[in-house]
């Protein structure tokens, strides 16, 4: 499977420090020219990739390694966070995943510091944790809907103290921006309006939200600008085609996860005295089989340990 | 999709007060006859079901609904607990899946009562919880290992008054033992003695916990009997063959959530009065779009309730 990206999307998707979110086209697909039909076949099969990667990080978490990967995930109503949990995040293995949709704060979680909840969320070893919404509210509605008296540029630079502690503990961490427009927006809720099956989905504070369009647009602008940081970079994902954002942050997950460069564990126990332990509890007959499966098995392991360092590698050309 | 089951695999697989373990043939497919490659295609037309029925439990628990499930995975090493998580469980949203593995237990766990933990890990409405091993280990491991001092009986009574309580919160327990073969086993570990890329699933307490088979084999006869009651029986699974296992986990997991008849959620607010609302705050050309949409877009809605609504019924009949 050769690269489909004509460039890499993480140079076009990254948030710089004079990222001008109102020129931002949210129908546009950058990176990527070959439409909805083969997005979805690459997709599928970058989605084998990262289930592959995901594996080797949960065996790197299950014998004393410390890395993690964290994915946040930002957009307003309807730009399809809960799109890029099902079908990005669903194509991993669910073991490894560790997910938490963060509403409005309960009693308990408002008696605490705003980040008290994300802190104690963080993935463990060799998880992939996805954040749906995350403290990025607490710059968001809390700074829109003015619930707390705070200077924003402290806020933002308490977010980045914070993520850096996360970072250097072990956990990369993945930011993606959903971009929605207007219309599109108000295509998606009127579609939930009108299908019963979608019903569950709409919440009669919905259309007052997005009253506040301009007031959380110029939110997050600033929080983009701002928290835009070379250990944790924003990535802006044009949403008003959801092939296009499933298959950008598809993408960038599975770069992030190769980029930790993650092999088998070594074994801390002898391979010889384990197999003799095992062969004496084993009748002779059934040893036998083992030994004629080994061969096999193991020329299917090399093969398929060859196409997934092509498909790396592939990651990363252009 | 008709049904491919030649028999209704609940009343096949559901341990009685009599079951007798030793003469439990783990290399069976019991209720199915078509092999594995049919087998392969079927589970997949089943995850589908499997996620549209998630789904509406899903919409049921956001909107204040009380119910849940909850899977409890059973077996002994290499019996494929994983596999089901990673194959049934990875069919469903993972935004829906609340899902813990339990180990030996940490200080703190120890400190305190044996359910502690469990109680702490019950799926919220509206989740399918999996359990990957469970309380079960407390007459299983910690009865082989005589990590305990108490009545078997007693613990048996106690953990059906603890499921009584689960069932009465709202939670439908599944429990599936996945049972596999001594030899099967001995296969399974020298194949991850043998591939690199699964040493990482290797322990070298794996050995000496399989020279307790006997033991092993006892106590899970027991708890079989002894805890698999009206409200949250057993169903035990072959599992030398894991495309049965998954497979059969995959149908009682369907019928589970089917049994809970679960349709969409009720509305709270105006529809008419939500759509006026939203229509004023878009351009009228997007408006338009809307509603030309709509027509499209409730027929297709139409055509894919009847279909699901012919799958749940499929899972009845033989």
């Amino acid at each position: 499977m050769a690269n489909k990206w004509n460039s890499d999307p993480r140079d076009a998707l990254r948030a710089g420090e004079d990222f001008e979110l109102a020129a931002f086209d949210r129908a546009a697909t950058p990176g990527w020219k070959k439409g909805k039909k083969k997005a979805r076949a690459f997709m599928a099969s970058r989605g084998e990739l990262l289930s592959e990667l995901q594996e080797r990080l949960y065996a790197h978490g299950r014998t004393g390694g410390a890395r993690g990967v964290l994915l946040v995930i930002q957009g307003l109503d309807t730009a399809g966070k809960g799109g890029i949990v099902r079908h990005v995040a669903g194509m991993m293995d669910p073991q490894g995943l560790s997910i938490h949709a963060f509403r409005a704060p309960t009693e308990e979680e408002r008696a605490h510091h705003y980040l008290w909840r994300i802190e104690k969320a963080l993935p463990r070893p060799g998880y992939v944790g996805v954040f749906d919404r995350s403290h990025y509210e607490d710059v968001l509605v809390v700074r829109v809907d003015q619930l707390a008296d705070v200077d924003w540029n402290d806020r933002y630079a308490e977010i980045n103290e914070f993520e850096r502690r996360i970072v250097d503990s072990g956990i990369t961490i993945l930011k993606v921006a959903l971009m929605v427009s207007k219309e599109e927006q108000g295509l998606r809720l009127m579609e939930r309006l009108d299908r019963p099956d979608k019903h569950w989905k709409f919440s009669d504070s919905d259309v007052p939200t997005r009253a506040k369009w301009d007031a959380y647009q110029e939110a997050y602008q600033d929080m983009l600008r701002a928290t835009s940081t070379e250990i944790a970079p924003w990535y802006v994902i044009p949403a008003d085609n959801k092939w296009y954002s499933q298959l950008a942050v598809t993408e960038l997950l599975a770069r992030t996860l190769a980029d930790l460069g993650l092999g088998w564990p070594d074994v801390t126990w002898s391979i010889p005295e384990q197999r003799r332990a095992l062969e004496a509890t084993m009748k002779p007959a059934t040893v036998a089989t083992a030994h004629a499966r080994t061969d096999a098995t193991l020329a299917k392991v090399a093969e398929s340990e060859a196409e997934f360092d092509q498909l790396v590698r592939s990651l990363f050309r252009f």
